[in-house]
């Protein structure tokens, strides 16, 4: 997938390049991953599939030795229990679920980088990397896209409240282009993560002279 | 009701005593609010009403001349567009809603406060207070309770991102015990806001042997 990224607070001199380009060059591989909504008035479109984009991101992520869900000490656990992915002090997080979970991560991340907390088989947070996905992508009801998630960073970084070296990812897309899509067909169709098949298929992101801020994400 | 705290970066220092009282005695004077329960499992159960306190809170605080829904300025309401009520810089948040949603009015304050925003009519931030309720009190699933935003408060102060003077107030309970309470019956069950009647009732806390973490709320 096409991919933008935002950084603060020194990203690119924390971080080590070899690091982050494993996860840059895992997100831009990634097909985009749909399933057909249930919910009421978008019911039976394709729309962005949060379980099919993570379970991908994981495999690929442990292949390259990336540690998951690295528990939090239990003394710090008040938001949260585990981070998604950890390698030598880089840190990632993968959020495409309601969007008060993402200040809950830039946050927690922040705490755990200012107390040097040790995490198990990735160390001490020096730079930490979140994913998200963009506005334009047709979604359940309420979940965080990128475009509001860089908006909240901004807010965070003028109130001088994050010192964490982060870059928030974002996963794109160009209007009217096709894109190489697996579309997930779930046991049943709102909570259930048992795949029931998968197809390979190509997806365009809105017509040419569309103007919607969320175009229809049409099976071609 | 009876009323906890939990105060931190010298809130009794930064705040004004009379307006913090002001903010205390119209807890202390609270009826617990309740209604019956649509959600699978509880259905019927007596517990905790968001909408009917919220309302109660808004006319006494409003009736003490509290600015109510304090518009934030447009190039800073990326975490929401109001805050609920303030007075010569003292800043109230009622959040009896999702737990995310507490952290969110935390790093909110804190950055509408290192960033010393102006407030139409009330200025800026010196201390700010947010009311919880009780883990005691039967509630809508996921919804935030003081124990937690304590919990949560307390990781913040580890890592030193918040400096704004906090109380967090939790709306209590003794067990046993029996309190003066608001009924209110709503057109729908779950989300309405339209009032179809209320009554004046008396609920007991569960039993004195009572040690579950959550007793039931019973009519008496």
């Amino acid at each position: 997938m096409k991919v933008s990224t935002f950084d603060l607070n020194d990203f690119e001199k924390a971080a080590d390049p070899l690091l982050v380009g494993e996860v840059m060059s895992v997100l831009s591989a990634m097909p985009l991953y749909v399933k057909k909504s249930d919910q009421a008035g978008k019911q039976g479109r394709l729309i962005f599939d949060p379980v099919g984009a993570n379970a991908h991101l994981e495999k690929k992520l442990i292949r390259r030795k990336w540690a998951s869900k690295v528990p939090i000490p239990k003394a710090q656990q008040a938001l949260g229990t585990d981070v998604d992915f950890g390698k030598s002090g880089h840190l990632v997080e993968v959020q495409f679920s309601n969007y008060p979970f993402f200040l809950n991560n830039v946050i927690r991340t922040n705490v755990l980088f200012a107390n040097k907390t040790e995490l198990d088989g990735m160390g001490r947070i020096v730079a930490a990397m979140i994913v998200t996905k963009a506005k334009l992508f047709e979604a359940s009801n309420s979940t965080l896209y990128y475009e509001q998630a860089m908006e909240q960073t901004r807010f965070l970084v003028g109130g001088k409240t994050v010192a964490v070296p982060l870059r928030v990812i974002g996963l794109m897309a160009d209007r009217g282009t096709t894109i190489s899509s697996i579309l997930t067909h779930y046991h049943t169709p709102r909570y259930s993560r048992t795949v029931v098949h998968q197809d390979r298929i190509q997806v365009q992101v809105g017509d040419e002279d569309s103007h919607l801020e969320r175009p229809l994400l049409k099976q071609v």
